[in-house]
């Protein structure tokens, strides 16, 4: 197993050609804020997720999580590293700055973000559920809640969940009977049980923060019936300190496939103290605000660990030497990096992973602007490019995230299926990705009947302009190698826009539905080599070192060799829904 | 969990349609086998496999194999299960009638194994290679070795393994370094160590017939100069009985990512008395013979694990409620079948198996012909066959396996993740399937560099003509369905040929390894949907009951939903290597 490298040129350069830091960090409220000083604090996170946590990794897939007593014990490796992790502030780097936050831009936040990601999967979903939490006392809790909660879960000395799912209401949140009952004192008293709830307990931290999705009494059915509360696992004081347990049993962990080292807990609520957030009935809103902001955490969770196992796979195949590559001496035997179909599988990733980057950094900087830019104008524009590309964020990076860590498995042959190795974990850690916060299904369905309709399909007709308009730089840059991504990236935008075109005049919901997925693997493949493009322009205007030409060569073979793949999405999206019923459901019953 | 229901129908079609299981039964060597036989025996096994194997399958996973004093200790359900198998004589049942068999083809035996490996995978390991195990030692071994093992091996007594894998001999097996000192009475010494060794020791039989690759002192360098050997766990006695043990020492037992319950042994030989196979220095060759073999096993490993998978997830489908698909009343809940975007993952499923399975009977009815065809030129036709497809089988079905495990894993939502549920289980053990019995990039390798330059090409030729040739059939059905099969049919075939032609028309090996993978995956894709297309003008023949309209609007979704994509790899196989070696391996590395 190889140790972590964290890819900070990598993420430096999208945060700079993608995300536009530059100007990010003109806008008001980042005063403080430097391009040096966010490259230092890059630089030594790097170095920190690096050293303290991505040695954890495998301890936390090996022991994992257990219960003892009704408490979750999380593997030791885990407590001196989340020590450090709090001590460092490494939690506050984007927190806000009137609750012990560094008020650094939510995209550098972002950025650490990836590289925990990488160290340990398991482990930063913590961090990262702690900072969906933030966000929504944040924006919608009032002044006792902020005051009593949000310091303590910006400096991460308490962590924070989202409970929504209950054992019929997964997918479809509006299920769920959880109640809250309005006591005397404004305070509610949550009863229920919530199931899938990760770091639901643990025993890193004094308080755990939970955000419950409830009814009240009164409340109309499905989702325009839900409240949202905050219920900690223990009562705070007045003056701030920890007091009675507030009744919140943790009744199971669930044994999974992968990221053992995150507790996924059942919990069950007894007339729970809670406080509601917000108005009544709104808490589908304001859960939605937050699930979108982590929905694009999970896609970059795909990369993250994609990352991990691409290093990992170019390591093990610079190291394994088996046979002797075409044009070697005949006594010579080779690392496997020399045979073309490792080759392959190698640029694959390395190719998609970049995409990947591209397409996530471009979503969360856009996720940022929505709220901080200067301009109305600009803020409505980036909240629409957001809104349109966090489904595709979520869903097509995980889905690569996938496939990526089963490519890593394979460049490692028989060793890829032992444990030991490290590839197996990478390989079922991923899995879970493409499911929770909202499935990929789900996030399909959301870019093809909300998204895609925004605006009359202004929204994506402009993203697909903007594809389209690649075109020009790609000619003018000098460059012959991205004068041939040319043609390519005009050939799979063409039925990308057909597609969409199809989507948009499509009266029957059920067509529509039919090819969301398709749509969405479409949509990826081909804005992941319209973003590989724009690197490889950026990088075409640098001092060309051999990290600058790769930027232009991996563009290239994406976009001869991934590219004309989209194409062949077309015919399932526009087929509607009638083949896929054709068969009757008996008909899909195995028969004897 | 749900029950496995053995696909008999699907099965039975198959080796109808495509097997063409009546003329092979016309064949020598059958005339005590006839169809209805053949039918009560299918049933049966079907009974076995579903009331016998498939409950031992997540015992196999939870428990799996231990190591205690040296012994590899299996679950207490396989040991009951085993000896049911054993005393049923299902192994037995396509071996050779002169040791124990029933004589029956081959072909049939691989349908029972296609339910054997879909009831355990991990278990099914067993029987597979001991049926490899026989075919060496009945094909190449002397009249000594046949008389003192085979019996035991067919009535599966006593089980087979087939070692070839060292630490720095994996894809790479002219790199071993066994040796076999020749002794004075005709025997040799065997040492060495091997690695991932399958079923290489346990406690179901009383010994093990371990067939070893090994140099002989003067051996020459590389895979000229290995020869086979039989080296038996425990020595035979001149009448027959088990003698003393013969040295091979099980060293450690591995932890894999699955397959829990088959346990993958490193064995070590410390003049292990074995015996030659054949000539000296033949080894690869009659080792090749059984890898073929056992290649088209692990295509069926692959199909086997995804119908289970399949058959799960539609079981799931139906019983789980969520959201309320279009068209039903609000007050509804849909169980999620109603779904589109769930219909087309098991759409999706249902298809590939189907596509695979028709490309596994008939790689295994030509491999039958290729020994058992009266004529000569038939022998060499299907010699040809067999050869071009088994690549093909093994890694396109494999890769098919992997994918649609993953999909059936989705279809659960979170409860894909949790263990208890069994997804998981289905999509750890099928990733095994395409890195052993040869990794598929050495399929791909194997069958760019080596199957399609066969009679300059023409074996290829034959094939894609034939697959061509469906599109008369496919017109003259008088079913429109059929009829709009022809044209994606034909847009799939073309490009297949043009990179077919392209291969072998190309002089520089690089450029050819380089297009190995993605022109398997065309080849898989496009041969899939002309046996759906096969089927479907079959069933289109027969009785139209809804089993048989569902064999039409498979193909029909395949052809017009996945075959387009066929396409979309041309250009990846015509790239040559340049493209795979234009970043250099610094700069595949991360950069801080």
């Amino acid at each position: 197993m190889v140790d972590f490298t964290p890819p900070l040129r990598d993420i430096k350069f999208n945060l700079r050609h993608i995300a536009d830091l530059d100007s990010l960090i003109e806008l008001p409220g980042f005063e403080h804020v430097d391009a040096d000083t966010i490259d230092g604090a890059l630089d030594e996170a790097g170095r920190f997720m690096a050293e303290v946590i991505a040695p954890t990794n495998r301890a936390g897939d090996e022991i994992g999580c257990t219960m003892v007593d009704g408490q979750v014990i999380t593997p030791d490796a885990f407590k001196g590293a989340w020590r450090k992790y709090v001590d460092a502030g490494w939690s506050a780097v984007a927190g806000p700055p009137d609750y012990g936050g560094h008020g650094f831009p939510e995209t550098v936040g972002f950025a650490i973000s990836e590289m925990f990601v990488a160290a340990n999967l398991a482990f930063s979903l913590n961090p990262m559920l702690t900072g969906s939490a933030i966000t929504v006392i944040r924006d919608h809790a009032d002044e006792a809640v902020r005051e009593t909660y949000l310091e303590n879960l910006v400096t991460a000395e308490w962590t924070g969940t989202m409970l929504l799912t209950e054992s019929e209401a997964g997918s479809d949140v509006g299920a769920l009977r959880a109640k809250a009952i309005p006591a005397d004192d404004g305070t509610y008293l949550v009863s229920g049980s919530k199931i899938f709830i990760t770091w639901g307990d643990h025993d890193l931290s004094d308080n755990i923060v939970h955000l419950v999705l409830a009814r009240l009494p009164d409340a109309p059915p499905g989702t325009r019936g839900i409240s949202l509360f905050v219920v900690p696992k223990m009562l705070v004081t007045a003056d701030g300190t920890i007091g009675s347990s507030n009744r919140v049993e943790t009744v199971s962990i669930e044994h999974k496939l992968g990221i053992h080292g995150s507790p996924t807990a059942v919990l069950s609520f007894d007339k729970s103290v809670g406080y509601l957030v917000g108005e009544p009935n709104q808490g589908m809103r304001y859960m939605f605000a937050m699930m979108n902001q982590a929905r694009r955490e999970v896609g970059l969770e795909g990369l993250g660990i994609s990352e991990r196992a691409y290093q990992q796979a170019v390591s093990y195949a610079q190291e394994r030497t088996q046979g002797r590559a075409i044009g070697t001496a005949k006594t010579d035997v080779s690392p496997i990096i020399e045979h073309p179909d490792v080759r392959r599988m190698l640029m694959t990733m390395k190719a998609y992973n970049e995409a990947c980057r591209g397409l996530l950094y471009d979503t969360a900087a856009a996720g940022e602007r929505a709220h901080r830019a200067s301009d109305e104008g600009d803020r409505k524009a980036a909240a629409a490019r957001v809104a349109l590309l966090t489904p595709v964020a979520k869903a097509w990076c995980t889905d690569v995230g996938v496939t990526m860590t089963s490519i890593a498995v394979q460049v490692h042959g028989c060793m890829g299926y032992v444990e030991e190795s490290g590839a197996p974990q990478h390989y079922r850690d991923a899995r879970i990705t493409p499911i929770y916060e909202g499935t990929n299904g789900i996030q399909a369905i959301d870019l093809v009947m909300r998204k895609l309709p925004m605006a009359d399909g202004s929204v994506v007709r402009s993203f697909l302009d903007e594809m389209a308009e690649l075109d020009g730089p790609l000619a003018n840059a000098g460059e012959p190698r991205l004068d041939s991504i040319r043609e390519p990236l005009a050939a799979a935008v063409a039925p990308l826009r057909e597609a969409t075109e199809w989507l948009l005049a499509c009266e029957d919901p059920n067509d529509r539905l039919a090819g969301a997925t398709p749509y969405l693997d479409m949509f990826g493949t081909v804005a992941g080599g319209a973003y590989l493009a724009r690197l490889a322009i950026a990088a075409a205007g640098e001092d060309r070192d051999e990290w600058m030409e790769a930027k232009i060569d991996t563009a290239v073979f994406y976009a001869h060799q991934i590219l004309p793949r989209a194409a062949g999405w077309l015919s399932s999206i526009t087929a509607g829904a009638g083949e896929l019923f054709a068969v009757p459901v008996e008909g899909l019953e195995p028969s004897r």
